[in-house]
């Protein structure tokens, strides 16, 4: 029987760092990092997502500053507030709550976010960057699987990893941070023949295809670590790509859904925002 | 015995579409595209290089202008000629060549060149917009590569890939690129174990790691399709990582070096110059 690799208790890990980061600032007389959000409208997922940062935020004892912005802005005011953000020495980070208004071009606003306070790794200027091996924000999904491979204590370099899923915020970045840790890696997808085979190589698997229950007992290489970034809801249930029954016989590590990658996303968006401070204040 | 494939066959064919091209657009009354290449100083390597690329362009009808600049130009004096040359509707591609002298921030100027303009592909915006999957311009060798695996007929599709190598101008982009054709990628390198093993495996080869003459018929699978990008000088020869005789009794097809991938570099060049040009006109 494999061990279970909990989100929970390391994002409660990553939390008390977190805290003691924000405490040693203030020690110091420095002001905390301070994360701008912004929102357009009222679309109830997005404002729930919003809010659990906010809290989040102030849990930590970090500064949220949160700018609620009428549907009707246009979209060259909605570009003169990222700018003022960009300039503002007290600002660390900025998310933008997608989707936007149609009438504003999101590509174009998106675009305007400095990279340097780009806390969730989605400019251009930051991807680019980042796929270059360079110092850069990755989103979070993707930092997270990483993080929790790494809490194995497992070493990496060496390893052959499989990534199934190519997009842009979870299969592509994982792939890239695998390699940065000197796994041989492939990368897997809906046109893949013989995933079956080509997973059974994996000492490491990263499963982010969103089909819920589709990967068992015998996809799974022996002792391999098994991370799954799928979120499904089935009957009202968050359900992960992965049969967890039988994944924990087969490997040496597994994370659960929910309670593994998922719980440590908005966590990592608040160790992004601080790492963005460092930068910023420094 | 393998077929080899001929790069300079086929930059001869991409060189009449450009020419055919260019006389289209002559026949229409529109300009032709037109190329700005920059160099500082007289570094004899560099100056060859470039040379080499005016007289390509003027040989295919397009329109270089050569900006040749004194060693001491200030760092805002050089920005503001990129930046004169990204407004300038009559110039659609703009090629800085590097090393610059070590008082001008290389980063920092390369930036500044437009992504619309960047047919070298390799400022951090096309990088990013190329890495999740949108418009962009690819290092000239990678597309190299890939234009030669397409030249071949052969179906890239769920076929398994390996790429040997993972710098940012060869082999990541060349893995990007072919998994935009939907093949199962895998990218090796020096901490790769069982390198042999995983390259058996490949439908397709990429090799790009710069040791001559370290890939023989033990690493190719059956019908396989070899790709080789080494291009290291021995005893004053340039010389592949593939060693071609061994290669070619046991692949499909196998590229030469010289005459293969390196035959077709400059002339994509050009190519993606008359892609640059048709957004920058229409």
């Amino acid at each position: 029987m494999g061990e279970i690799i909990n989100g929970k208790e390391f994002a409660k890990s990553l939390k008390s760092d977190i805290r003691k980061f924000v405490e040693d600032k203030k020690g110091e007389g420095i002001r905390v990092p301070c994360l701008a959000t912004i929102t357009i409208g009222e679309d109830g997922g997005s404002m729930y997502y919003v809010n659990n940062q906010i809290k989040l935020c102030k849990d930590l004892g970090l500064e949220p500053k949160h700018f609620s912005l009428d549907e009707s802005i246009k979209e060259e005011e909605l570009i003169g507030l990222i700018e003022n953000l960009n300039e503002d020495r007290e600002i660390d980070g900025i998310m933008l709550q997608l989707p936007l208004p149609k009438h504003i071009d999101e590509k174009l606003v998106s675009s305007k976010i400095s990279y340097k306070k780009d806390i969730d790794g989605l400019t251009d200027i930051n991807l680019g960057k980042f796929y270059k091996g360079e110092k850069a924000f990755v989103p979070c999904t993707a930092r997270s699987a990483i993080e929790l491979i790494k809490s194995t204590g497992v070493k990496i370099e060496g390893k052959r990893a499989v990534v199934l899923g190519r997009s842009n915020i979870v299969g592509k970045p994982v792939a890239q941070l695998l390699m940065n840790e000197n796994a041989t890696v492939t990368i897997c997808h809906s046109r893949t023949n013989d995933l079956k085979e080509i997973c059974k190589e994996a000492d490491i698997l990263v499963v982010a295809m969103g089909k819920p229950q589709s990967i068992g007992r015998d996809y799974i290489k022996e002792k391999a670590i098994v991370i799954d970034v799928g979120t499904s809801s089935v009957n009202g249930k968050i359900t992960g790509d992965v049969i967890f029954d039988e994944a924990i016989e087969v490997a040496s590590f597994v994370t659960p859904v929910p309670g593994g990658v998922g719980a440590v996303t908005t966590t990592l968006l608040m160790k992004n925002l601080c790492e963005a401070f460092e930068e910023n204040v420094y």
